[in-house]
């Protein structure tokens, strides 16, 4: 048996860089003085889908020429794929170069904008690597994970007015914060700002209010993935969070990737989950791989922290989506979910520097000094890799935010 | 000492309305095969803003000829201000009744519609009676206020894409519930679903990120008050909201009013808050009247079974919002809140199911039997009036849904 010879692009330089033609991502550009368009990534470039489209005379230019991913997104899987196809053959026929050429700029000559416009943004907490070092972190003398945490993905609403893409500054949020030695809160910049390393789903073709979207149906209403960084503060959470939840801990910045890595380039990344015990109610059950062998890396200003392994998670993205409709909520084009903080089991593996630092009570060593939460000046990018359809790995998009002093 | 005289409309009907002259609530209306656009209300009228803007020459009258109130409420308060001034001129003065007639319909021969586009949606927890009464309800053992109530407004985020205009049915949704007295967790409708009457406010002019909105600058931002009943499945919230808050439970169906009262229509409601003990942080910190002398209503099936208070509220509505963007957090044209459960001292002043029959186990006479939570062809009726400037009351948007079987 011989293995399909995978394809080959004409692009100089993108052959094995994480993105090969089997990988692709979209995402929104703009040159200074022009109007923002749609962009897909092939090596070190972009390539301008308005431009190409119009003069291919392809029927569904219009998506492309448009400051969002949203049109293109809500057009649904049809379209995906064909479009899918379509680059695909720009890219790996050289006759086509002539063509193309003239619609590739080099990604550093270009600026990488929101790459959709959210509507509304769910976390999840589906790592019980991370959910029990929590548990144990802040409630020591109990059992790590609550009763219902193995019968569904726990999640909440996040803020989506303040999802922003990546290389956008996180001023140091201001709040109440009491320590549980204080008798009572005081104001001032957060003492305990920390970062989630996680994966993110956004939403492409819509759902009905009243109708569920079935596990089944995950690929029919999911367009893709990012990397997602959802900045906390510990201290304000604590304070504030019982019993309706996380508020202002979380809602001051959530960063996401320039890029949204199509499903489809991640159909070699499809993994067994852990195993889940005890088995799930009906409408959460999942057939086949429903995990995503994903490699992630945290790095703090350019040295790795941590390795969180994606696929230890123990929820899985389609039981997050059917949970999110299970009660007859609708999904619209935009949607973005986080996995919640991606944490494996070893200590290396953790995706908060509250687990790296199991509470700030066990400092990590990190540019040759102790550390706990973040300091103002710090640089956190969260870096992700996945197999490829073509053998090699693609690098998903990568997420990067630097701490200012509090206002 | 004479009072000024009320200034008296030429529209038929409209004095002593609850939509006099001095109410004005904005909307957005539809007639069949037309596209919507923006109406204000009088009597028992719609005004057609963008009709009666183009034939008066009125430079801002591209703002009413929308789909949403969205353009209008980000123009800032300099043209909420100078737009109320003009209808007021054309609704009182005889001499314009030519130029206005025309577009003006019945507001029974017109369809309302959801009068803007929702950003993020808080939802907030304010009154302390209800916290108090939800404290005993759930947490018998333990004191009814948790430690941070009195010190912050706790809020959380609510889904924004479910936010449906009055008269929207509402299907009973399902999910996973567990009652204390079961082992594991089942699946099926909401036992348990009931409403929250509150108040809901709206942003007009967006703050950046990084920006704090002072309690003083709260006029600035807020355009206006809808009704907001925010139905809740008590026994999914139950099951799920530990630790991380409601999700499920809420995320189904929120109904607002098609009307939007401006801030100004209320400038003789505004009272003093009841009193806030401790001291609240700077950030917090109101001057003069920073409560709501508002009535609310809440009919089942036409009869009224409570009257919950306004002016109890514990936390004011700028408090709300400077608490929201404390953290740096911007907030956008369309960003709704709603003030939490409106609820009384006295038993017939709760705004919800869950307090009027405590839990379930005292039930309350309601169509001449017991009534408990919602069943299937309920119908449930917000009303809220406050003191008008003219000295009689307008009527705030009313909210309707009706309980249809789950699916």
């Amino acid at each position: 048996m011989t293995l399909p010879t995978p394809l080959q692009t004409w692009v100089e330089g993108a052959a094995g860089s994480g993105f090969d033609v089997d990988h692709l991502p979209y995402g929104v550009f703009a040159r200074s003085g022009e109007h923002p368009r749609v962009a897909v990534r092939i090596g070190d470039f972009v390539l301008d889908l308005s431009i190409v489209a119009a003069a291919d005379m392809v029927d569904t230019h219009a998506l492309y020429d448009q400051p969002t991913l949203n049109p293109f997104m809500a057009a649904g899987p049809t379209v995906w794929e064909s479009t899918r196809a379509w680059i695909t053959g720009l890219l790996t026929d050289e006759t086509e170069r002539d063509l193309v050429e003239p619609a590739l700029s080099p990604v550093d000559s270009v600026r990488m904008l929101m790459p959709f416009t959210v509507g509304d943004y769910v976390d999840f907490y589906a790592s019980e690597h991370h959910a029990s070092n929590v548990g144990r972190i802040f409630r020591p003398d109990q059992e790590p994970l609550l009763p219902n945490w193995k019968h569904l993905p726990v999640g909440y609403h996040g803020r989506s007015g303040t999802v922003v893409v990546t290389g956008t500054d996180v001023v140091r949020p201001s709040g109440q914060r009491k320590a549980p030695t204080e008798d009572l809160p005081t104001f001032g910049p957060s003492r305990r700002l920390d970062i989630e390393a996680e994966l993110g789903f956004v939403v492409g073709a819509p759902s009905a209010m009243g109708e569920r979207v079935a596990t089944a149906d995950f690929a029919r209403h999911t367009f893709g993935v990012v990397g997602l960084n959802d900045w906390s503060a510990r201290d304000i959470q604590a304070w504030e969070y019982v019993p309706l939840g996380p508020f202002l801990g979380k809602s001051f910045a959530t960063s996401i990737s320039a890029w949204v890595t199509p499903l489809a380039a991640l159909d070699a990344a499809w993994t067994d989950l852990p195993g889940q015990d005890p088995e799930v109610l009906d409408y959460l059950r999942v057939e086949g791989p429903a995990g995503l062998d994903i490699e992630v890396e945290v790095l703090l200003d350019g040295e790795v922290v941590a390795r969180p392994p994606y696929r230890t998670m123990y929820w899985s993205p389609a039981q997050m989506l059917a949970h999110t409709t299970v009660n007859g909520a609708g999904v619209r084009t935009g949607d973005l979910w986080g996995s919640g903080t991606v944490s494996g089991a070893e200590p290396g593996q953790r995706g908060s520097f509250l687990e790296l630092s199991w509470g700030g009570t066990e400092p990590f060593v990190a540019g040759g000094r102790e550390r706990t939460f973040l300091e103002d000046g710090d640089e956190v990018t969260l870096r992700y890799s996945a197999p490829g359809t073509g053998g090699g790995r693609i690098s998903l998009g990568e997420v990067t935010g630097r701490i200012l002093p509090a206002r």
